[in-house]
């Protein structure tokens, strides 16, 4: 770490609550496949989850990004799936169509994955974070990160990616308790995981709840709020002073909701967020987001626009700017190198 | 139409702004997969569109849930892409894929498309309407629809079914002005579509917007806000007392913004919006909604408590008894028979 402060870290700056000039830039997904060297890597390490639990390759890729753009934060590579994966469920990429998980049905089904596993799986990721803090410019942070309880466990339940989510919905609302302990499991072990991340060097976390959008507003409160709540708290209970940024895409309405019920430091906003509404939540902690990714992919005009009108509605309080989604794959690197540029040149316009 | 009026069809008093003892119910996708006579009907028609296009056929299975369950509305059974069929474009259904359409990507694709043909092409689904509204019970309504110009567009550019949307988000925020074209003629069709469908006897209609969740602020405004607005200005120059049930699925935080830019009469509001948020939108015009489909698939407690919940909180104005989105086509049809029940004894119960 350097002996690196707050003080010399935009991102950090930022989740305490304190508005820059310049607001710090990370882009979701910013170590992947729109990159060369991230493919190049990618095609040395093997599989998709192979390139997770190499050290070596997965702190390249998590560098690749800070190297190449400057970014104020690098995020550890890794994916949301290594947590069910270390409770012993079988997982695995298949090219083009995305995760193919064993699916857990039924309560029954739990019996086979254990938190035991979970530090002895994990301990290549918890070296590539250490690697990446120490390699890290001094100026840009380390972001640990895990899926949230609820978008965790539709992978699980699903088998994979789903575009109705009616096993995980049925399985949650038909049988509270058995999926309950589904969630408990993954709010213990996701809790250690962060933690662990925190202990490695991760210096704020990202909990990833893709899927959150798709649930009524009971279920919504239990299968989100509820265990996000709990993994904060355990989180804080050992690392008081780290940022959590909560992601609980797609909530809509309910983003004020969920922030103040689980009390995560910062809200990352997706693309769907409105800027009034943005402006509304930033009033009460710090924001990231929320570009369109169709902006970055497309570049010119639309991401200059898109660019202006989030900085004049957002820069004035605490803001981590970013997308509202992860970068598309097809994006063009020299439109991310254009639309860093925007953000620093912006603010230097602000500035003077 | 058996010179029934208003006054005898709960649907169109809740939807005239009147609060009923006992809400008005019907189901979207009441007529389909998930009752056997309906099956039947669908094994001997052939393909699912010569379905929506034999009017002996479509007329019976609209007519099948109001006759097993007596619903308070039928909806007439179609389909939201037999508008891009009769513009021109090439569209089938595969079996257990959904649909596929030779896809419109770029503006240069427009020319192909044309309403001259909407007419002709319509013409056996005008005939269905008529047949069902002669042979509807009075004090059941006859609910028309159409599918709202930015979802019919993005199966129009993405070819079907998507996940991420990005052919058709690209395209509309890359090449607005040939976006807009296409938008322009969807909003042309749809009017004239609507317009003959209450000509022919429909006596209210619904404008389906389920993609409209995707869409940052400002697309929203452009793409769902604007075209819906013009199809309702359309309509009502012609049929101004149709009343007009829009349901932007996914609009979370926007759905006040929506009813009040659009005009639309009632609202229909997916499973996301909470209580709270939907007493607030009852303030201003009628709900309809938004059961969680899967309650009623699991049925039992789960179903009789949110029905209860939904009671509660919106029959105490003028509200419309439905799901959040279509019935789950594993559904048991005892389990509608039970809800149907539980809404009209629940309406008992609170008279007594």
């Amino acid at each position: 770490m350097q002996g690196s402060t707050n003080a010399d870290k935009p991102l950090l700056q930022a989740l305490a609550g304190q508005q820059q000039t310049v607001p710090p830039i990370w882009l979701m997904r910013q170590a992947g496949r729109y990159l060369p060297e991230y493919r190049a890597v990618r095609q040395e390490a093997g599989s998709f989850l192979d390139l997770c639990y190499t050290p070596a390759a997965a702190t390249e890729v998590t560098l690749q990004p800070v190297r190449r753009f400057g970014m104020d934060a690098a995020i550890l590579f890794s994916d949301i799936l290594v947590v069910p994966h270390a409770l012993g469920q079988e997982v695995g990429f298949v090219e083009g169509e995305g995760p193919k998980l064993a699916p857990v049905r039924h309560a029954s089904d739990l019996a086979a994955l254990s938190v035991d596993r979970l530090a002895g799986h994990m301990a290549p990721v918890y070296e590539t974070v250490m690697r990446v803090a120490a390699d890290l410019p001094r100026d840009a942070a380390l972001i640990g990160f895990a899926g949230a309880p609820w978008t965790v466990a539709t992978y699980m339940v699903e088998g994979g990616t789903s575009r109705t989510f009616e096993r995980v919905r049925t399985f949650a609302l038909g049988d509270e308790a058995g999926f309950g302990a589904l969630i408990a499991l993954l709010v213990d072990a996701t809790t250690r995981y962060l933690i662990a991340q925190v202990d490695a060097g991760a210096e704020a976390l990202q909990l990833f709840d893709s899927w959150a959008g798709v649930l009524p507003e009971g279920q919504f409160n239990k299968w989100v709020i509820a265990p996000t709540a709990e993994i904060v708290r355990g989180v804080r209970a050992v690392h008081p002073e780290v940022p959590i940024i909560g992601f609980p895409r797609g909530a809509g309405a309910r983003y004020e909701g969920y922030a103040s019920a689980t009390g995560v430091t910062a809200l990352a906003l997706d693309e769907t967020v409105s800027l009034d509404e943005a402006v509304r939540l930033q009033a009460r902690r710090p924001v990231q987001g929320n570009l369109d990714p169709m902006a970055v992919l497309l570049g010119g005009r639309v991401m200059e626009e898109s660019v202006a009108a989030l900085l004049e509605a957002l820069a004035h309080g605490p803001y981590v700017f970013n997308l509202g989604h992860g970068i598309n794959k097809e994006t063009p690197p020299d439109h991310v190198e254009t639309l860093v540029g925007l953000i620093r040149d912006g603010g230097a316009n602000r500035r003077g």
